[in-house]
């Protein structure tokens, strides 16, 4: 039986289906809603906090997307493809590791509050609050100027594409989604050239056009 | 050279330090103020998002903890103790990650926003605001009422000792100094087990008793 992916058609599920896709890896996707994640029996089975993706390979679950591309990179880099997301060497898997880190904590927290507000307070029937949007934008700014200098003579934020990068495509491409693109901006050419590095690989060009909005 | 880290006396340095001291490896520690992460130089040289721990071993410069301890084990374990924080096996390895994840989601950032608001917030010439206090420890209790389910039948929360648990000790140690002890509390007699079992580890004992306030 392939892997099973349970998710949404964007966030943190593509970052799963990205990760697959570079691998090499054959799955099957099930699409769920946010009214499923809090029933009694997903919470049971599939995640006690609520969230997604979770992940099924040859019965042995696991869910929470860092540790599932982990999973997956241990066990199956290098056996369909030759793409390397973590390398052996403990340097360079650190530097990857630092930027996976980087992005979990200064980048997608921003840029998942504002893609949260542009595309699914409204779902949820709230009101779409302009100030936070704001704010997220200048909080994106000060963020990508330091990318800026990270990113100086680099093609990948780890030297070499990794699973650091992956981790930043789906909420980017849901920002540029919602008319957000700061990642096309002249006065950072080092930030336009790694996005373009991305974003023109056909695994992130696949997954990037199958986005959907959640389902409530 | 033994190995440096650069930090606070407390929260995620103390991770790094914990780390350290259950592989059993030799550390210099300097400690370092609020002010200095701020600056051109520590931007420059040490951290991007003026954040702290920063680890150099022997000439190696890596920054955020989490690819600090994962360097770390991958380069130390095994080779000054018998001590295994991160499993070779994928699968309970993949448990692993999966609460290290469900603890730097769901666990640490309240327990950040709790202690923040106990002791630094004040540091930093504001006032207290009780309001988030009560707020954090409604978020705490939610979130070891779930801890209590995934910790049924479990001495860790990946069943034996690992890195997962380590992450959630310096800042349940800060929330404890604080006066906030959830984690002795009869309703939750996983928890308190749990807690019981790493708190009483020498290393967490001995890292335990150097906590600091954060200078300003």
């Amino acid at each position: 039986m392939p892997i099973q992916l349970i998710g949404f058609l964007g966030g943190y599920t593509h970052e799963v289906s990205i990760t697959l896709e570079e691998l090499g890896l054959p799955y099957d996707f099930s699409e769920t809603t946010f009214k499923v994640l809090g029933t009694p029996e997903f919470l049971a089975s599939n995640h006690p906090f609520a969230r997604v993706p979770v992940l099924i390979d040859d019965g042995f679950k696991v869910y929470e997307t860092e540790a599932i591309t982990r999973y997956l990179v241990k066990k199956y880099q290098g056996k369909k493809n030759s793409t390397v997301l973590i390398p052996t060497d403990e340097k360079k898997a650190a530097l990857v590791d630092q930027f996976i880190s980087v992005g979990n904590s200064y980048y997608i927290p921003i840029l998942f509050k504002l893609v949260d507000e542009e595309l699914v307070v409204e779902l949820k029937g709230l009101t779409k609050n302009p100030e936070i949007i704001k704010g997220a934008i200048g909080e994106i700014d000060n963020t990508l100027t330091v990318y800026e200098k990270l990113l100086e003579g680099k093609e990948y934020l780890a030297g070499e594409f990794s699973l650091a990068d992956i981790l930043h495509v789906p909420f980017t491409q849901l920002a540029i989604m919602c008319g957000h693109d700061f990642w096309n901006d002249p006065k950072r050419p080092n930030v336009a050239r790694w996005w373009k590095n991305i974003s023109e690989r056909p695994c992130c060009k696949k997954i990037g056009a199958e986005i959907g909005i959640p389902k409530v």
